[in-house]
């Protein structure tokens, strides 16, 4: 760090732990002010305390949802060595559609008993998942020689993650809850299987 | 960092360097926040600054609290080696309660003498502290070859802590100020055993 | 880090891997509380989903502005081996005008048709313009031994976004569109090149 | 990092590093949300811009406070090698205080003309500089073996800080302005000679 020759060599990469550092730092800042969409009760009964429960309630899942991107993306990042000017711009683009989430949580939150917010939230989650996606496709065209099968697998729980988006999208159309049941199963798909590949990779050693 | 060789090796542990500077930056983000929760006052008058003291002394109460996460969370991860995806999440699930915290903070402070801000402050530093005894299970789980005498000793406050929360919690039924008492003396507890841990294992050098 | 011998050797300089974590932070945190300007909803139809187009608009400018600026810092830093007292201030310097783009994308967001919200953003970014050009001033000064013919080509673009933003903010007194015109100029500007730039560096290696 | 043998050394020191980048991260959060009191206008003319014009000022001074306070703890924490749990505890104990800045600045920039607002911003200004001194202390009672003489010289400015934080603090009883001229003073002492001893330290090399 700071170390280098006095001749400066071109920036010829920039560095998968800077990007990665900058990237948790937008993350961690997400899922911490999202709590500033959960305003304290209004009044100090017990009553004002239950009007929080639909707020608490989609504040686990996005926090979930902020979790799982930043599990992935970490494994991501580590298996990446080369990070190109596009690899740059395609993980902001990732950022730019998870820090919406805050935005869409309060709503929810102040609404959610209503389609609008439902179609809202869906469409984000799909977004980021197509940020993702082209995400990890700027690493492979900028990391031609890595061996990148373990993100292969990852792809699949990705494409099945945008359809449950895209269906519980639709079904906010006819019952809000039933898109938040949707979305509620990504979050478990996620947090299910990455469980296993990690105990099962730790099992190589 | 990012000067692996070519073939990539299975991402086989998560690195706890990694995950404590996520961690760090949620703490970070969260011990800051809650000052939004201290609004200014709305006058200008001394009179108009007295009201901030309830809010102010539970914003003391919170600050230390999550500084004792940090400095105890800072000392399981230095001892830990392998982070498992079990690991991962829950630390997740530590930092979910944690996040709480600026909420109820700010609740607290604008109805400092009522029952429920004062049970729900309890509830979240007792399920916090059941975050945390889960976060040590799991990282002996992932860790079973090293030595973590260390930490065992810190088990025992972690009980007490949890008691009092509960002792306090109840309490909060009768007097809520004899809940903040019973959250203070946890902070207390935590201050001063872990400036003795520190300096005695300096001299153990 | 921390391994430094007994003799504590004066803080000859500061380290830019330590000023370029702080302004990582700064910035991260910038792009991030950003998104609190763009209120939730007060309605949950799409109509209200609606009136939240011009601040999403303003938002995806801004937060390419700070992604170009954080890009661009990544560069110049990654190419300075000393920190002077100059070059922390000027940095600094930077990071208030950055700091202010929350504050005036909330505005326009609110007065996306008026002239004043639209004067202040580009003389936000003329000023963090003139102020990074200062940083790379003292850094060079600070660095008069190394190649830095790399930043030299990224000057050009400098100067050319501070004149789009002057233009800009002319403009703005005429019509308040033909301004976020002229700043959309300057990110499209920065996006494309830069692409470019580290596609040519990697095929150097 | 994290490459520790299998047999875990005891946390015999808690690392400078780690504690300087969490420290860090609260200066970066501190210093950026800062400017969420900095509201925008209400209106959309000239007129409603110039009504921040106090609000901006005292953001001015109050994000040179904690640039300062960043800049004298890195060069602090630099000459650091051991970090006691004092230390740890003196440390939070100084970012409580400087956690407090942006509600009093918000206070200050909604009633700049008035008495106390005056003097809580030197009451705070004066406590960080009080928590900054026990945090030098503990630091030296910590590591008695280095040569610390270049913290000497700061310990100087500290005390002149202190002094002019008092008297801005008795001077804000009969008129708010003289405050802030001697709040104004201690930014600038601290911005010349930071400069200055930087400068002279590198060509020391």
């Amino acid at each position: 760090m700071g170390d280098a020759p006095a001749v400066v060599r071109p920036a010829r990469e920039i560095g998968s732990a800077r990007l990665e550092a900058f990237s948790d730092g937008v993350l961690a800042v997400i899922i911490t002010i999202m709590v500033l969409g959960l305003r304290p009760p209004s009044g100090d009964s017990l009553a004002a305390l239950r009007t929080l429960i639909p707020g608490l309630l989609i504040y686990v899942l996005s926090f979930t949802f902020i979790a799982i991107y930043w599990n992935n993306h970490h494994h991501l990042l580590r298996a990446t060595r080369r990070i190109s000017g596009g690899v740059m711009w395609a993980n902001l683009h990732l950022l730019f559609w998870l820090s919406l989430v805050p935005v869409v949580t309060a709503w929810v939150g102040a609404h959610d008993q209503s389609r609008w917010p439902a179609v809202t939230y869906g469409a984000i989650g799909f977004m980021a998942g197509i940020a993702y996606f082209i995400l990890t496709q700027t690493i492979r065209a900028a990391n031609p020689d890595t061996h990148i099968n373990d993100l292969l697998g990852r792809d699949v729980k990705g494409w099945v993650s945008m359809g449950l988006y895209a269906l519980g999208l639709a079904l906010a159309f006819i019952e809000p809850l039933l898109a938040y049941g949707a979305y509620t199963l990504v979050a478990i798909m996620w947090f299910i299987p990455d469980r296993r590949l990690s105990r099962s990779s730790d099992g190589e050693g």
